[in-house]
């Protein structure tokens, strides 16, 4: 979907959050990072080359990644005169911003001009079709998470890099704009119609080499009344051989809920298994992810020793150890 | 969201069935179905009176509905006359058809001279929310389905109809074409953004009397991985207090999928009562519809009967027998 390598784009982000889709690319993808670019107010530092339009051409820069949002989400005025340079230099821009580039009559008109495409993640760039739930060849594993932000797609892109080390196959598939960005390309699954939406996720994931593991990145949760059908889809779309249940055990109530407790990890599993049968009978879960960030270390050993003791299944928290096991257990 | 009385256009509809949406405002709405207006070629007929748009406007009518669909659901040019003159004597029009009537710049055009409204009732008419899962006031009653097309409307329709004779304050509350232009409002569901599916469901079935029921409609089943994740943010979003299973026994696999056997009653009761927990924990299943429609008497009532002693709920076709068991239910 995006022509890579990127030059990142941090604007005038005035902290380092506001950069982390840059810092997913530079962290996840770091052959991609050619460099980045910062106005005289950002306040973010990927720790890259700062280079110009000019000299990130030179270097192989085909497309500026938007890397960081404003307050709202929007683009600033003082961001056009470098994202008109970046199309008539020659590169594409793609961003995951609410504010859209299509909806910028001057930078529409300069990419025509310029041959140049102009990619909003957030919006679906294919017409996708309806899912019809046959088998595929190959392998998929979906992260299912007891909320919404827990760690799923970091999950995923942990344990894409610890079977590329074991030597084992596999794609991350992005179902959101910071992992589309990522990795250029997949399915902003929060922006399809509903219609379509197991349809889209069968697309991003076809047939494939029988020894070929898809690392499915989660949407939303079961159990998160707002967007449980995104999820729902994702689980049937997806049709997963594979389940890895993700968690943060400090949470006190549902992400933007405060009226809904999380649910435990045992009734995850237990409705995560039981929908997803329903399109693949031979479905396991295979581990556990946990998001200790906000523990101590050996709260969180303990914490994660206990879970595993529990339910039976490796866990382990994918920042802090890395996700080998959970390939292993793939 | 739309004008009553109604006129129904039935066009050049090649048999009965394919007028069935005017059948159902006919049959549901009978007060909104002033008359009806066919082409010569026409062969379909709902036993209204034939009137021109003259005759219709005259009596009150205020929307033409395009109540049949030609193969493939296009609008004829041969309709096109017909339409203009509904416009320009003062009627909106509205459509279920997959062709719009917002793609037809000689009709868009005429709309806005004449300050005409024209809805293509596939199409979201709303600016939807994100959905919050907060307790709402009043009560809701939704039919699941162990498939699609399995009678999920008309029980719910037949329903609302029972409880209106029962003197009980119940709303059927539609999420899909046909319903919306029966009853002239609710929610597109199948064409709403994945984020917003559930939002608009609450936005659908807002505070209200605690003694009232909404009846809504339901869409696709929680078994068909195509459309589960529509299903699921219609039983989150809608938060029911009571569920209707609904079944059509002589299905052989669900509707469009070969490779798909059908769940049983007793699995579409455990995993429906499993996710509308998840919001409701008071939520309870209070009877059975069966679609009978291709076995005999005896053959039906010995099925309901047994699906009855087996489930310890009342189980009822309501095309045949009527809704009211069900309405007494609740």
């Amino acid at each position: 979907m995006l022509q890579t390598p990127y030059l990142l784009f941090l604007g005038d982000a005035p902290d380092q959050l506001a950069a982390k889709t840059a810092q997913g690319v530079r962290d996840w993808r770091p052959e991609f990072a050619l460099g980045q670019m910062r106005l005289a107010e950002c306040k973010a530092d990927l720790g890259l080359p700062d280079l110009s339009i000019a000299e990130a051409w030179d270097k192989g820069a085909r497309t500026l990644i938007i890397g960081a949002a404003n307050r709202g989400g929007v683009m600033s005025d003082s961001w056009m005169p470098i994202l008109m340079e970046a199309l008539e230099k020659g590169m594409d821009i793609a961003s995951g911003l609410h504010d859209r580039l299509q909806d910028r009559p001057e930078l529409v008109a300069a990419a025509n001009a310029y041959g140049r495409r102009m990619i909003d993640v957030r919006t679906p760039q294919h017409k996708y079709p309806i899912g019809d739930g046959a088998p595929r060849r190959g392998k998929r594993c979906l992260a299912v998470g007891t909320d919404c932000s827990v760690g799923k797609m970091y999950t995923a892109l942990a344990m894409e890099k610890a079977m590329h080390e074991l030597g084992i196959k596999a794609t991350f598939r992005a179902t959101g704009q910071t992992g589309i960005l990522i990795t250029g390309s997949g399915v902003p699954l929060d922006a399809v119609v509903a219609d379509f939406m197991a349809g889209s996720i069968e697309w991003l994931t076809p047939d494939n080499e029988d020894d070929h593991w898809d690392l499915i990145e989660g949407q939303g949760s079961l159990f998160h009344p707002s967007f449980s059908g995104v999820t729902m889809a994702l689980i049937h779309g997806g049709r997963p051989d594979a389940l890895v249940l993700c968690h943060e055990p400090t949470r006190k109530h549902m992400r933007g809920l405060p009226h809904y407790q999380l649910p435990t990890l045992e009734a995850l599993r237990d409705l995560s298994l039981e929908t997803a049968r329903i399109v693949n009978p031979d479905v396991r879960i295979i581990g556990i992810s946990v998001n200790t960030f906000a523990m101590g270390e050996d709260e969180a050993n303990a914490y994660l020793a206990d879970v595993e003791a529990r339910m039976g299944l490796p866990a382990v928290d994918p920042y802090r150890h890395g996700a080998r096991r959970l390939a292993e257990a793939l």
